[in-house]
């Protein structure tokens, strides 16, 4: 079971002319599950940047691709902790398709860092964070 | 004649499922040639940024899709300066195809200002451009 | 009044470095409304190519640009229906910010024609949109 | 030593609010070098679709993020043949910065398959590719 799914309609933006979803838009979609994660959570990434100087960055990303999306499609993306340590936060991830999620599109795993806005120098995650998930 | 012509590749990246370069990936090509024709003219969006804390901004967007590019199209982008006022600035653009340019596939005309980064508020564009352009 | 409103979050990849919404991006939310509201009036796009071989092409939009969206804003983007005849249809379009919309951040006028999606010859507007808008 | 590289500027789309490239950007910058090694190499995408059906589809794309990239920066994109069976290729990527490259900001590997366009099921690489690469 995924911690959390958020829903990504697909629009003509995403799709490139080979007739379906260009694969740097699925990490678009991913990003966007993220976000949303993190905000019901109760971590407000505006805040935590304006007023703490934190900001998450990616680093690494491993993405699998099964089977494309097309242009209309509806899709869920899954969000699952995996790992939280320090400054670092791992987290696997789904997209899939169909009214149960039954299709299986892209897996991937995203690892990110707590990073010092200014210094880009890990930091400890955010408290609500760490907290809460 | 334009006073610059920047060229770009069209990649998967640009186009979409209806085989053709997305409407919106135009304004990207249009914001590489503005790019490169400041720096041509010496003036260092970075150094702007960063030093003075100015940076231009688009208030308007005149765009007329004429034909479509396609993957893989090597395409002419051109810019001339069309007027300059205080915080300013107004340019015609095009977007071209084939060894001499001679299929017009988008022109635009495109108005930004320049901007104090932190309160948003005009201020006169810098000397650097307002002389050499 | 507009005919359709379609809310749109911001995200990471919607922002540039200057830290607000890229100027190409708001034409990305534009074509999502846009893509909606052809849904919400019973037009099928992905049908409409398949089974009849036509395809919405923009071939003017006009974009004012009031003032920046930022990170994880909450928008909302309208369209309204200006004018169609034959293969041309010209729509209105904004997006606003703020819990009853009252911040006007871009005004765009959008015109798409009906495309034959083999020759990309004009073609008359699908029934289900001429009759219904 | 890489087999190709291939030079990316920065521009304002590829970056995000977070001040520097936003995440799915490198994976443009990726796509933009494989395309270009693949014109290196003879391999003509727009021919191999329309005269064989056939299209490359990335299936695994595993990326390290070690240092940011930023608006304006100058990049070096390589790409290294890793293997070639049947209907798949594997590649190794980097994203190189500085006059000779010194700082390493991307690694990247990448797979893709050979797909027939209409049936997507996996093809032969093409001859050119196979016999060149």
């Amino acid at each position: 079971m995924a911690d959390f799914t958020f829903p990504v309609r697909v629009y003509w933006e995403d799709t490139d002319a080979g007739g379906v979803v260009y694969y740097a838009s699925y990490l678009r979609f991913l990003e966007r599950a993220r976000s949303e994660w993190l905000r019901a959570l109760g971590v407000d990434q505006v805040r935590l940047l304006r007023e703490e100087r934190l900001q998450f960055v990616v680093v690494e990303a491993n993405v699998r691709y099964h089977r494309p999306a097309k242009f209309d499609d509806q899709l869920a993306v899954t969000v699952t902790l995996e790992s939280m340590r320090g400054a670092s936060i791992a987290m696997g991830q789904e997209i899939r398709r169909g009214p149960a999620g039954e299709e299986l599109l892209v897996t991937a795993t995203v690892r990110a860092a707590c990073l010092d806005a200014a210094s880009l120098k890990p930091r400890p995650l955010p408290k609500s964070l760490a907290s809460r998930a």
